[in-house]
């Protein structure tokens, strides 16, 4: 359960306010990688946790932070909107080109339709969607994600620092970017326990690697031309099974030109008949199709043949 | 500049059809972490790539492939759905629960709109889109999110292997899943070599990393009743600066209560005049805001004064 | 079936072109509240109705008009971006700060995509998509979003207004602003006739309102320091019964600490074995599953209980 | 500032799991009127409210109360989807109808993506996206969202508690549609407080009303047939200035037929000279508009007319 | 402006409900070639139109047309879902294999949110978005891309109607068939014409086609083993000058390497420093370039040199 | 399989950077008819295209030219923006009205996302969505969509080379604009062919045709007023059959007035009555339904009647 404080966890006040500055500003609050990404990220992540405990109880106390994250930026923003633009200023931008830039830079739902205030969106105005984040219940591979959330999220916040000189806007900043910091290195810790304490046999994602194509696990495949060959990948070892990498050039491993099967005859898909006459799909088709699955499956069973 | 060769890089012969495993399928092919997205990922990363030679041509050389891993997903996909109820067939559903089952679950799209061919949706039928990619032209970070998206595409891959006993579908699948476990590391010693050659300080991005807020990168907040202090994130040091981290009850840094400026009259946003008249955004209220902007710049860059 | 007049239902006239400001003006055509959203809304609820006469006939009427609304502004728009500056300008910027505002801050797709004419879109340029609607079916909260949606538009349309000074303009959004306050109206007089009329019980939508848990139906949660319990929502009564609300801090009402069920051992969750083995999603787990929900309902049925 | 404790806000345990179930429940979670949204839409609202004191209080702790919700319906999901098929299904498929319809219709990112936990989805699978929520700044229209929002949200939760007997399902969901009772009222009774407390001058927006159509703020437009002028909307008064309504046909208000002006030659819109020769878009026919503009405003600043 | 009649366009009355029919039904409602695609699509284009006269009628008149098939559409999926499965069912399902198989691929929505009426989507639950639509203002594009969608349109109808025996489903749908296979002519025709009446060229988009690349104009580009030089497309003529095409392995017509400049060493930007250090992208960098650019614009009026 | 080569397709050198004009040619890359579009239509249907030979050979062809368009355009946006303003500009905008418009209308996520490179977008930073694209397996309408996607393709790129006077820019686009005049025939020669060749019957997309309402497919529906009926596609013949068009005025060709069925009474739909009571679409309601259903199919199928 959640509860609210009326402080904000950091002060988050502009020496003055600036539109255009607010509508880049929009990035890190609803970006790709902007806070709310972070924020909802760590929240199903850790409501999804199945390690009760330290590893639960640390992915729910950052997303806890990162709501707090999400509010400063909105007050941050709605300070740096005062005053902004809003009504008929033609007359003035046709004498002053700063106000003119204002005018053509700022982000009009600003003014439209949040008033003053944030608004949920990047600074090119697409609404945040949650296709942005992950929660696979894989803690590895999650905590591996948040790892490169927080390096993009800060890169992010970087620049947007350089883009102002306003102190009250930089101190924000300057706490926002110690906190990426921060937890790039709390998600790696994070990785290195999950080994240590037996829960990932490596860093690496390796679920059924009893069966993968062991031959496939340590090329490097090039183009021509191409130096890549040069790098650690392609010279290094595996750190799997300590076996060399190698080098080959990027080339058919089949002769399997992908020609598809016949089409079913109701669906008018353009055929030239070569692959003999398509199956109906429908009832009967349908149905020879899924008794030769099971019969297959059953033929299998009985044989105790798998692959 | 791209060619094409007929065969396929790999074989993608299913040894039978299955519409509803296909429906499935479509996570690999078009999801968040499908192949769609790693191969427009590092398709944009190499064009944008600023380090000619061995990186960018590494970046490309795996972009390239992954437009193949594409294609081969694509034939799988049309030859896992070959004969798929396409017509009228309530009479044998209503014979035959398996048919019904696929009848449900098949996806309609597969069937209406691409006539038995491969969708570039996921699972759910959500259309591909570039919100899934990143491509900052920061080497360290754009890595970081690659290994990510290689950790996150095997785990997801690996589930959908574990949902057939299908022997073709696994060959190829194991060829994938071996890809994925090389590229993760690829992508882990490409990380290893810039920190190497220079190109980033560590493996933590730390741009502006001079005026962040030293204090808080080194401190995890918690709340009542979290065991996460155990974590080596909380007991470790940074690998920064080596000095400890350490736990801190997450409470307010300030006493900024988050309370918002007075709002433009002209947009009706509900106020209680607590903080005096809004300054009227038209022309006089921007120009105002503007020119206090540029004087305090004009008389920060005079007296040298900067944060 | 539906007819068209070659006149517009209003004057859609610009004293004289504005490119900037036809940017902003999209945002009550195309927007989350632009008329295209109230003409999608309102057709389909009058199409989806399930009262004959003069319920859907009155949501078809006002359906209607608003198509004639959206034909208004986007021939408004089509006017406003007359003579706007689409091909090689840059000299004449240099020269010109309020045509450098434009270049800036018009819509790019106004001069490439849509030659000069109206784009289905917002003001920010995101396509118009009918996760903005909603037809349930049921009047009552149908009515209750339209009157919201006629106030947000309203709001909208009243802060564009003052972004210009164009007699023109003005005089057709004098038009429309009157059409927001009118129908504003219509949708809660709607909902007192139906309560009148006994399509509704009240205003409150209450369905299942004879098992919902009567308790937290009075109560209001708060937290610390907040200064809400002293509103009407919170010393009033419920207008349902006409028992009082009272005010109580936000607590845990369980001591159910949210912690998950062992997962499928072959989806790769992390966890750490405190709840047992993972039921086997497979064939045998899923089946016993489902067998255990089928033999509890029928023993249901055979006992009588239920909720 | 925002906290978290361990315990859930009410308990969330189904007496067994059920796949299908949770593919639909998803629709109150992460769909168009689900949690996710008042909890983002309650959560932005408030901070952007300029109104502190009990007003923003009250719209932050109901969206604080809103995060615990979600929370309680991902843990709710996760349990439901306990021993969920995952894996290959066929043979016992074909022997149980039931777990065909659950292979058939549960979701595939429930198995694929989050491994056993609760997507940030729909019940067909669209992210939630920030689309669907509001905060304008102002509370009249805001609150009027709200209470819809919430009447839409709790019948949607009838409908999904009428698909199930679990009755842990039905205790949470007894709790979350007493909750939403009591926030239609809560939000009610905040415009009814607004207008007493004079932030708005009635329950109707009509800003800039002193100089809307006032004719058409009284018309009802109807078609031939409807018998939509037998309702209170056309037969009452206005609640504005206690003004009948009226009933009209709806016709053209104008003779304007939408005729547009000659577009820009350089934008190949194909055109057919009857409005003269089209302006040019560039430097020149762009310098030329935003003259015209000027001159005329400049000419309106000093005859001191505007409209 | 629009009038709206009780009739429907054509009757809209299925034999019997199916539910599991109607969740693919709403591909041709709300898909990307969907009925409230071509409606958009029109009526955005007719508005747009600048022929007043015969072409801005015939695109009106289609367009209004089209609100009327989505009219029917919606009224059809209203029956096709009466009586649908909206309750508990599980008992029934583990009787009756077909009600299992509807239960399983039915809309969720159907039941949930729009309770039993059409919904504004795909048959895979995507909501229309106005992503789909074109209106360019040049008919000869727009009437190309209008044919296009009228194929597509026609072809997943005909798909549709090959999933059902349904009587009166097929009367409507053997009426929209027709439509369609009506306004694919309407529109060649279209084309036909603009052509005749001097409106384009020829039926080749060719605008600055005086300076295009005319070699280029002329060469099928093909890859190694490709058959594809035995086309028309490589063997006939341009329909523009009569010229013959000829095919060409495809090569780099280049040795431009793509290499980039140095980056803005303020955005971190991974970067080897071969290209000389990066232009500073603040006020200095900027107003340099933007300098080089009005000083080379000027001389090239100047000197009256231009591309 | 896919191979790269380092050379570009054909020289990306712009003369020098210019920022806003870079923002707008994001719409020629990302936008709904930018090359991503045509890359991926040719692409998927390549890999879907059931006739192997010159017809796969040529789609596949030009889908992998494409993607070397895609790469050229990314390389000249990023050359595009060397130098574009990343950091705090406003002194120096405050002198320099050009920079001003650069500022307010380039791109923010060009300087916060990409660093400098170009994005997956369009020219309003939309990212790029499979929705754009089509792959139906059947030819001929598939041709008839990429011609149309060349033309407006096409239309864009030629809008977008008047917006500069670049020659380095324009010398790629003359490239462009040239492969767009080709391909556009390039489609229409496929269409010819297919006819010729027997996989079409007429270049009219017509499955089913044998059962389609032939009355129906001659006429023009038009309103009071139109002068639609002067066209040829009003007073022609059609092409399939010979048999004259005619005009008629749009009318309701039924007295069905969209009267739904009695819903649900568990989904609360607002109702009053005139249809009897609605079946429950709970397990009784919906086997009856589909018993219903089944015994027709039954008896049809027995007395071999169908459509």
């Amino acid at each position: 359960m959640y509860r609210h404080t009326r402080e904000l966890q950091f002060t988050a006040k502009p020496e003055k306010p600036d539109a255009l500055f607010a509508a880049k500003f929009q990035e890190i609050l609803g970006g790709q990688f902007g806070e709310m990404t972070v924020m909802m990220q760590y929240l199903f992540q850790g409501w999804n946790c199945r390690v009760p405990g330290k590893y639960k109880d640390m992915i729910l106390d950052i997303g806890t932070e990162e709501i707090s994250h999400v509010e400063m930026l909105t007050v941050m923003l709605a300070r740096l909107l005062e005053g902004a633009p809003g009504e008929t200023t033609e007359k003035a931008a046709a004498a002053n080109p700063v106000l003119a830039a204002v005018l053509g830079g700022q982000n009009p739902q600003h003014a439209i339709v949040s008033g003053g205030g944030a608004r949920p969106t990047d600074s090119q105005g697409n609404p945040w969607n949650a296709g942005y984040i992950i929660a696979s219940g894989n803690l590895l591979t999650d905590f591996r994600s948040n790892a490169a959330a927080e390096g993009q999220s800060r890169l992010m916040t970087s620049r947007i620092a350089n883009m102002t000189d306003d102190r009250g806007v930089k101190e924000m900043l300057a706490f926002n970017l110690a906190r990426d910091t921060y937890h790039q290195q709390q998600w790696m810790y994070g990785i290195q326990m999950l080994v240590e304490e037996g829960f990932a046999e490596s860093e690496i994602e390796r679920s059924n690697g009893d069966w993968e194509d062991a031959e496939a696990a340590h090329v490097f495949y090039t183009n021509e031309g191409s130096r890549a060959g040069e790098g650690l990948w392609a010279t290094g070892n595996s750190v799997v099974d300590g076996q060399p990498f190698r080098t080959e050039p990027l080339r058919p491993l089949t002769d399997d030109q992908g020609i598809l099967p016949a089409p079913d005859p109701l669906q008018y898909v353009t055929y030239d008949g070569s692959q003999g006459p398509g199956k109906p799909g429908n009832a009967v088709g349908g149905a020879v199709q899924q008794a030769e699955n099971v019969v297959t499956k059953v033929k299998d069973a009985i044989t105790g043949d798998k692959h």
